[in-house]
């Protein structure tokens, strides 16, 4: 039997470690599209966790969901010029179709700003029609050339809201309170200690007045912007055409937004959590939550029939309780094996049941992690799940909150930001000028992730790189960035 | 104001009334995609509902989720003859992406045996590997030249499953459970009848040996083939090598199938259940179950307040009941309007409520299937809602089997047929030639829908276009069909 090399340590090669992992643990696979890549049964079921609980949070404020077409005219681009610099490099293009070539050519969609434009101003007419609080979970296409799984892929899965209202007001409270469901669902279900802040103009939406973004920071100290949302004033609405009759009946542009999340998620997930014996799943989101192996000798058959019954009852149990339970009696491969499978692949208890364990009736918890191991009874297991669970999602969130807050550090001169951001976040004083930010990013790697919506005060401090006043009333934050 | 023109009657112009309908009840809009339609929130409602059923009874089978890229090199559909030969006409191909010219196109996928056909071949290699029980929720692109909302659109979202197996058998009997689970969807969930049937050899799918479908029929008679599953034997794996060492070590081809339901249910559920007056929605399916409407006088404040509080606690039981509710009380729309708006939509049960419903402790309970009103006390129309709603699933499902059984005929002769299928199912026999079916249908423009599963015995009966024996042990159903 050939032994598998080992794991890269994440000290040694973090990404390395994340390159190995993602197909360890059999959260995709390599496609022969180049830079696409399929979403295997344990990616895929994260995938449907978190579509399930954030389009709840849609859904609870008020926004439906519908389907719009994949395809896009490649005129409908040109119009928003911001949009179209943004987006032409990145297209994909059909240029046939039916056997034989289109008059105008149409672009997979790379998100579908235009194409919510077109309609919006059909179905807005009057204040009555406002707000439009539309969401769709899709997929989209954009031509990246440097590829890596979730992170950065030519198709990847998404949802994207895009609303419209009678008001600039309204609108900027549906992008702020967006960001803040994005952040909910990050901290609540992903663990993940976010930072929720506005983006300096050089990283904005092509073709917003403001963008809000959550930023999650990996285990090297990275940041990955893990979700935004955007206020596009009436820029849409203009290149579109969607005006309406307000409440005294004179002509008014609509003001629109949107908001996306996607499977990028689940490359923070995997890069905040993840540990050298693989991921951590938290329980919120984790396809399994519990995986039960029975143990016990190929050539017992008593022992097989009296473990197999009692693991069967222990997962119904689970079950009943809520618990997501995989029951893993696959004949043929060794206890050994199924322990490392399932700790790679992150599964947040392992419950074990032998003959031995049997007679003295309890089981072996093992926590994934902290590796502590216990012994239950048998009848108290299923009972006491719901509780260890939501302790593991708490302790994953606060050890991630700790590492976040280790890894934050404060600059007050150029050379203390170009040091610090080998390590982490770094809040610095910066002077808002676009060209001074691009000069940073050469000397440094680093770029402004955000300005922190609750970060330190600005007030009275200099930018560590031009020495001029503060562009913000608040620090930014520097980071190196996925 | 401006009057909006009578919905077309069924009996007069049955293609206009389902033009209309889907318009009007807000199920689709026109997009400026040929051919593809925007889905709106009530149209993807009816979706999501299709999904949440359908998908639970995958799992409830053994298949998993997952999600493959929706680019397939064009080389791929060559390497199975029949396949290539049945969807090169329809692809939709991407020829230049990220700016440049692509050394090989992709085509958007129709369908995606190649691409599973391709990854499989990697995933099995032993005989433990399988079989795989794979599914996934997407949108397939088909250029169509003559499109209709839901029935043949560009583009459709729709489930695939793909699944491999060690023997034929084991597929064989997949390929039958499958069809036998959206037969039980559409019966349990759509209220429709359906007949399961396995298609001749001309109607078969491009590359299967065996299709199997469930057929329904809408309320002109004609046929609308709602979901479909086939048994590939080893064409694909064959085609893709998906080869394994089974349990003596000797290699073998897989066996695979594949099964498909579309948005196209959508269309059978608007063309079998609706009427006059618009859509007709089975309870377990529709979007909302009950509408709730509060009545009063714009002027009359005290009035407002009373109804408008007593409706919300209606709301609030009905929801804690699991009934979807939506509760109408938008400012500015007549009561008039309103009713017409639900009706046309097809919500199962309206319930009014205005002051002197409120002095006298009832609400009126309107059924959208009978018209019938009746005075229900306030008290107890949540718990008894569950009930009612169950009964219209019951009796719309009725409906339709007595329409489907009084519009289904059997013919001994040519000409009987050809009267016939004007009408509706036509059961007669068939030779089984294909040259005999071709001719059939260019001179009566219906097809053999489909070998039904437990259709009359053929036995000492003979063709009724060529006089031979008959080519199948059961007569066979003529329909036109959608």
């Amino acid at each position: 039997m050939s032994k598998t090399p080992a794991l890269p340590s994440q000290e040694e090669d973090f990404s390395g470690w994340y390159n190995d992992i993602v197909y360890r643990a059999e959260l995709v696979d390599l496609s022969p599209v180049r830079g696409s890549f399929v979403l295997r049964p344990y990616g895929y079921a994260l995938w449907e966790n978190i579509q399930r609980d954030l389009d709840a949070m849609f859904k609870e404020t008020g926004h439906e969901n519908l389907y719009f077409p994949m395809l896009i005219p490649m005129s409908y681009f040109e119009r928003e010029a911001q949009h179209v610099e943004g987006f032409a490099p990145e297209l994909a293009v059909v240029t046939h179709a039916g056997g034989k070539e289109l008059d105008e050519p149409y672009a997979i969609r790379p998100t579908s700003e235009t194409l919510f434009g077109e309609l919006y101003s059909k179905w807005v007419n009057s204040y009555r029609d406002l707000p439009l609080l539309y969401n769709q979970w899709c997929s989209v296409l954009r031509w990246e050339l440097r590829t890596r799984p979730f992170l950065r892929t030519t198709e990847f899965l998404w949802q994207e809201g895009h609303t419209a209202h009678a008001t600039a007001e309204e609108a900027m409270a549906e992008t702020e309170q967006m960001v803040q469901v994005y952040a909910r669902f990050a901290r609540e279900f992903g663990a993940l200690p976010v930072i929720v802040g506005e983006k300096t103009e050089g990283e904005r939406f092509a073709g917003a007045q403001v963008t809000l973004s959550i930023e999650a920071m990996m285990r090297d100290g990275k940041a990955l912007q893990a979700g935004t949302s955007h206020f596009m004033g009436e820029n849409f609405a203009r290149a579109f055409d969607i005006t309406f009759n307000d409440v005294n009946n004179q002509q008014a542009y609509a003001n629109t937004t949107s908001w996306g999340l996607s499977t990028r998620f689940i490359g923070a997930l995997i890069m905040a959590h993840g540990d050298d014996k693989g991921l951590v799943m938290p329980p919120k989101l984790a396809p399994h939550q519990v995986v039960l192996l029975p143990i016990f000798r190929a050539d017992d058959e008593v022992a097989r029939q009296g473990v197999t019954d009692a693991v069967r009852k222990i997962a119904a149990e689970l079950r009943a309780t809520g618990v997501r339970v995989r029951l893993d009696d696959r004949p043929g491969f060794s206890a050994g094996r199924k322990f490392n499978e399932w700790e790679q692949k992150g599964v947040p208890f392992r419950v074990e049941l032998g003959p031995r364990d049997l007679e003295a009736g309890v089981v072996t918890v093992v926590d994934r992690l902290t590796g502590e191991k216990e012994q239950v009874a048998i009848g108290e297991v299923s009972q006491g799940m719901p509780q260890r669970l939501a302790d593991f999602q708490d302790a994953l969130f606060r050890r991630a909150e700790q590492f976040r807050d280790a890894n934050t550090f404060h600059a007050e001169t150029f050379e203390e930001l170009k040091e610090m951001v080998e390590h982490g976040f770094v809040y610095a004083t910066h002077c808002g000028e676009p060209e001074s930010e691009k000069q940073i990013q050469e000397l440094t790697k680093a770029t402004v992730r955000c300005i922190p919506n609750d970060g330190p005060s600005a007030e009275g401090t200099v930018c560590v790189h031009t020495g001029k006043p503060s562009g913000y009333a608040r620090k930014v934050i520097f980071a190196k960035a996925y």
